[in-house]
């Protein structure tokens, strides 16, 4: 199976196209704010020293590039579509890091961590005014102007419900439904990935159809994403997830398979485990035997379908749509 | 003189305007977030229950509707760009609360403080992100967008520039000037005032010239207002200004008049008075003996007629622009 390789191709092309003008975006920002957002995208260490880290895989400025391409439009059209994602991918990373308190990210201090936390969220506020003027100044400005705030209003939505569902019980009438949980990472991931993609087909010129086609596809993969990744979080190789084991769990989260396996007859066995937190090997086993395992890999499976159904509703050139497929594969078949 | 009372009027007449439209705003966001949102505006009390607290003299929105009335429209096409302003406004006195560790504003907690950071880094999010929906789905899209990133940038950049000011030493070639000063105080508090305004005349249809002359009087306002609340957190009577006495001096600010006597012969004096923070009635003696008081009040004069230039400089509607001139007067010259 080549796909992986070509995935990494892919990304690797798109981020080569996207980055000189990233750059200059953070360019513009006051100088020790561009540092912390240099230093969030890995260009940099603290103090401005040169560096080459990691800045994420890039797959929100992929989907912008690719939109356009799928919509038969040279993907440097989309390059304002995609600063803008991967810029308020970058701010909601910055800001969430503050408010979840997490301390690492990329295997480097988060921002707050390294510079502070009225700092960092300073930093935050300017890669997202940075994000809104350049869609500001782009053509079709507008119409995507008008997409990114819809993400945007549900990026914080999805955030809000993400710390409010901390505070939720395992059991009883009140828990968490796995239907909430989809709408919140469709709001969380799902909303900002469409977005990316709906932009390169608006910057593409694509049709209103082909826009919001593209638009429902990043939110199933969105969803799909998220429940991918708590399953690495709670069965993934550390080695590879670079995530510390059952961190997941010991952190009480309420993940996808989590609270699917509470809709099962072990409830009560498997709300004690979790809440005391303390056994987080039991729980992963008791998690599997009651299908919460399953019940994710089928979610994943069902959300993937979903978003290749809705590419497939619209006309879109062939060779970006299989591109768009083979990135969509990569993401949610990572090391299952 | 009858101009404090006039101005309070037209403040409560734009007020009134435009509150339908902002409640409207924040109703749109997740509800916990909008809660916090409506705390910040005085709305509501911790919880939800209904308050009726300062939320500011409301001043943004005010010079929107004007600068909408000026170019000979009504008021209330500038509401889209008021409300935003007003948005941007209580986003970034959230944040600033943040980084500033400021525990009170209008005599209740910051929404920090009463909510904590986490939750506050993300109610101000969301009301930046209301404030660039607002306009993207305003008739004048584009423009008004553009308008206000440009203010955003100028936002982030004197913030960063406040924050950084705290480190550089009182004397020597690295000390702080006060054409420094004025620089930030344009960005951090001229630029969403110029904004405001500019808004609503663009809003109101007016010409280039007519918007970029209602901005550059915003501008000016801003720092004749940041001046004169800087010589009112030392020589202001606290039971008016609701500030601590030397509040300022205590914090070792470097505030405009402190800055100008910095440049006088009681330098070295003065930098040891202001380091120690032991004596700040001292300080404020040394200050105004050093001229740092007259320098303000020039400071704050110079600006204001500055301000007026640039109204003088364009065709505005003669009852609006008298309008603009009571309330710019109201604002620089509160109980100086």
């Amino acid at each position: 199976m080549g796909a992986p390789t070509d995935a990494r191709r892919l990304l690797d092309r798109c981020r080569a196209l996207v980055r000189p003008a990233l750059r200059e975006a953070v360019g513009r920002t006051h100088p020790w704010v561009g540092e912390m957002a240099a230093y969030s995208f890995g260009w940099c260490e603290v103090g401005g020293a040169p560096a080459d880290a990691s800045g994420g895989k890039g797959v929100r400025q992929a989907l912008a590039v690719l939109g356009a391409e799928a919509s038969g439009a040279p993907g440097c059209v989309a390059v304002p579509g995609a600063v803008a994602v991967e810029l308020v991918h970058a701010f909601s990373l910055l800001h969430d890091d503050i408010m979840d308190g997490d301390t690492a990210r990329r295997r480097r201090p988060t921002v707050w961590k390294a510079y502070g936390t009225g700092p960092a969220v300073l930093a935050g506020d300017a890669l997202f005014a940075l994000a809104v003027e350049t869609l500001a100044v782009a053509p079709a400005g507008p119409a995507a102007v008008r997409l990114l705030s819809g993400a945007l209003r549900d990026l914080v939505r999805g955030q809000a419900d993400d710390l409010l569902f901390a505070t939720r019980p395992w059991s009883g009438p009140e828990r968490m439904r796995p239907r909430e949980y989809r709408a919140m990472a469709e709001h969380k991931t799902g909303a900002l990935l469409g977005c990316a993609a709906a932009l390169g087909a608006l910057l593409g010129g694509a049709p209103p159809a082909t826009v919001s086609a593209l638009d429902r596809a990043g939110r199933h993969l969105g969803i799909a994403f998220q429940v991918v990744d708590d399953l690495l979080g709670i069965w993934g190789d550390p080695a590879v997830t670079g995530k510390p084991v059952y961190g997941d769990l010991r952190e009480r989260k309420k993940t996808f398979p989590v609270l699917a396996a509470l809709d099962s007859p072990a409830s009560a066995r498997l709300s004690a485990l979790l809440e005391s937190a303390t056994d987080p090997g039991a729980a992963a086993a008791l998690i599997e035997e009651s299908g919460g395992r399953s019940a994710g890999l089928a979610e994943a499976r069902r959300q993937v379908s979903a978003a290749e159904a809705a590419l497939a509703e619209v006309p879109l050139e062939a060779g970006a749509a299989a591109d768009l497929r083979s990135l969509l594969d990569f993401l949610v078949r990572r090391d299952l």
